[in-house]
């Protein structure tokens, strides 16, 4: 491929002599080879040659000004770049591919807590699948390794992934233990480190949200299954969350508009815990009148 | 606002007990300081206080579990990020807007070659302007080393600005020598280095399709004003360029549509030229018929 | 119009001749028959044929180059396929829309389910209508059976009104027996078999998607009219057609979004079962609490 | 991973036999093995199941009734069946790619012919790239070979490309002839043949048009060039192309339009034969008045 370059260079080359020294136009470019190779001399000794190089002066030398050779290395340059970076797309799109099954998987497993499966069950299984995501991580670090200072370059192309796998153990995380998952845990489980290939910020606090959204439908089943202290505990939980983003001063972008939307997760999860309780379905169990005097 | 803010948390607060230990919700969010920092000591001394911390066990330290001290510090830092992030985009956008500004000069004064004003001193007018861009650029470099491998995180934020600078200072290049503007000189002219702050390659190849957009323009209002020759070294200037471009093997994105655009400047511009040789509007300058003799 | 496209081909004939013999253009275009075709010695014998070949020699014969002769035939070609393409996509056609209308009618009886009607009468109205697409489909097969290896060719235009008729196939099963109408199963209903003309897979995919869509109405309707059993069946059966799905690792195109909206029809589903639940108006039924004791 | 989706399988099993024996819903879905399989007999064993399978007569056996078998190997062969498709479709796009970097380097190359390059040169080089694209069919042709029958299931995927080849041909064939390239002639070139892995005749019409998109550029730079005979052949040729498409009756699709627009490509061409003429730059050469009395 790089001979057929060459030689579509010198043809276009022999156009680039005109007979104003000021204009010179681009000059030999592409893989050109250098002035002095057999290449260059072939071609200016064609028939053609004596009239594609009309030199302003007569018996001007047929050589390309200086700066073409400039011209030729930035665009061979630019080429292998850009070659190189189609190229690490690829592989961290092939990381990615594999991100994506395995939370396919484990969302797979999650999905069955909405069918009363016993949840030390469903964790105890999802959570091989997170060994898995440690390991793909730890490959997407090591190709951005490669390239110091490109970690941002390259974020858009694991960016939701990750929020859909934030979400995912933020997730069983509370179905363990009924607190959130906090930043720093979330990156240790999956094998990352802020100083390095870490966890971002709005990567993470996306994916709470996408958790968020999921509670209410969870609410929904569990009641149906006949556990009426859910609602109480999931509201509490949700109120707690959402009062924290407040905190946050969200501009107007993704983010702020999945925490808009986490308001409505809170709305259901209140209704539901409306209807358990109109219905006398379950006892007390709140806090004193007094310290409920709330807005 | 941080006091509204303060009182919902402590209204939010009182919400945060439950019964059951084993399940508690995020303790503690937001702006609350250290468990023994004098804001705290000020918040444990409200008449809520007493109430927002109801442990289990009766006479329990109103000490929240080990976790929320976690979550606290979680939340706050959060936010100290985020205004970081957003405070450091707002220094930019201001360099930036300066940046539009004086790219709204320059090209005020580079419009006047359509009007056949003499190009060198519209070339020195705007070449007070570029050294305005240097300096601007610099600033934003400054911004950008505080906060090193975060370039791409914002890059963004100058992207298409950068590709009208580049565009500019590249007619003008060819304005005075008639030669494409080199990567590496384009930098220098902005005093912009590739170890530290560089011009993107994708931003620079797409301001030279930006210039290569606004050459058949050019073209024309020359031909008007009598300069015959302009049409052939464009062309021929444009023919080696949209070669150049040729072998960069570009993916179907935004650059690459800007090149597929780059074929109707070349075909606008060899019309004009057409038009001019046709009328005899310029002499020879061509190979003889002989070498033309084509089907 | 033909007579138009003789003339005109005589007219544009006159145009044929050049006085290089070498670049003959094209020649004797369209529905030309063979040199030696009465037709052709008519075209030969009128006024025009004289200067119609002026051969560069003068008494040259007035028989066109070579290479013409396999034009003619080319164009003449392509003229009688493209025809018989289009006539076979009226047959499809006129087929086709047959087909849309009874499954018009089929809808019509479906829909007689929201209204309580029994499901063994709106069943047995319907199959009559099966009778008729197994006809309908039996034609379309002896349609492709004539152009083999072109069944992909002209799929598209029976496509979606395949999909339609899966999904109301799938329905009527799922009516009658609770379960999943199998692919394989759908292809006798409709008389097709995988070896001559079958049933694409994407297709039975897709309709059994469209299928899940009805199922929240359907619900609805059927807790309105007293079927508190209803929910929970449904629900059950859209779990587990939910989790056969997203084993089939989707790309993201138009069957992968009609995935995608199957759990809005889930949750929908899940939403009613909890208010029958909730209400009391179904009786245990559920496991037994130790079972699903959960955070 | 299909270990996990084995059990995934099982846990979802566990719901799917209900008291009503007419509403069994989806059973055993996914890759759950043979009903004697020991995974199988496990997860019947376990704590859970009897609560999980209840069955409607006590003592019932805790096995799936006979469809879910037929299920299970349904929804895993469409799983297989789509993998294979997809993994299809990247055998196609890796050589629909190499065959797209041949035609680049090809345009490359005829590009040139507008810089007045001599014609035998450029066909020459271009005639090397065309061996590789005979290669790259080739291997298309084996590809597909392995799935009878699916053609026109993945035509789309090289269509444009074969498009863009078909174009360059032809052009190629009338610098060097100044005849229109036939279909066979064009399947010949590119190792194609009707009967196995053919060209397709829209294909080689849209070609045939894109070829003529693109004349009258040549035309425009030949005559700057001096060669005041290329308006009239062209227009010759372009006239009898068009009268030829005339014939074809296309409906109101893709290659309908493309066949509109060498309407304007025909005018163009004639308006430089015009501007040639009435300047008087080329000698008379055209043949007498009477022959040319036309509308």
């Amino acid at each position: 491929m790089m001979n057929t370059a060459y030689r579509s260079v010198h043809l276009t080359a022999s156009r680039l002599i005109n007979p104003n020294p000021i204009s010179s136009s681009l000059l030999h470019l592409l893989a050109a080879p250098r002035r002095s190779s057999p290449l260059r001399r072939r071609f200016l000794a064609t028939p053609f040659s004596s009239s594609l190089y009309i030199p302003m002066a007569a018996g001007d030398d047929q050589v390309p000004p200086p700066e073409s050779h400039l011209l030729e290395k930035q665009f061979e340059s630019f080429r292998v770049q850009l070659e190189e970076s189609a190229a690490l797309r690829e592989q961290i799109r092939a990381v990615v591919m594999e991100i994506e099954s395995a939370t396919r998987l484990i969302q797979a497993n999650l999905l069955l807590v909405h069918q009363s499966r016993p949840i030390p069950e469903i964790i105890e299984k999802a959570k091989e699948k997170i060994d898995d995501l440690k390991k793909f991580y730890g490959r997407l670090a090591e190709i951005l390794q490669k390239c110091p200072g490109q970690y941002y370059r390259y974020h858009g192309d694991w960016r939701s992934e990750t929020q859909a796998v934030v979400s995912q153990l933020a997730f069983m995380h509370w179905l363990e233990t009924g607190t959130l998952l906090v930043h720093t845990e979330a990156e240790a489980k999956l094998g990352l480190n802020s100083l390095e290939f870490g966890l971002e910020t709005e990567d993470y606090l996306t994916g709470i949200c996408f958790m968020s959204n999921d509670l209410p439908r969870y609410v929904v089943n569990r009641v149906t299954a006949g556990d009426y202290d859910c609602p109480r505990k999931v509201m509490n939980f949700l109120t707690d969350l959402h009062a924290a983003f407040r905190m946050l001063n969200l501009r107007n972008d993704f983010l702020r508009k999945k925490f808009d939307s986490m308001k409505y997760d809170l709305r259901r999860v209140e209704e539901v815990y409306y209807d358990v309780k109109i219905r006398g379905l379950i006892s007390g169990g709140d806090p004193p009148p007094n310290v409920q005097a709330q807005s």
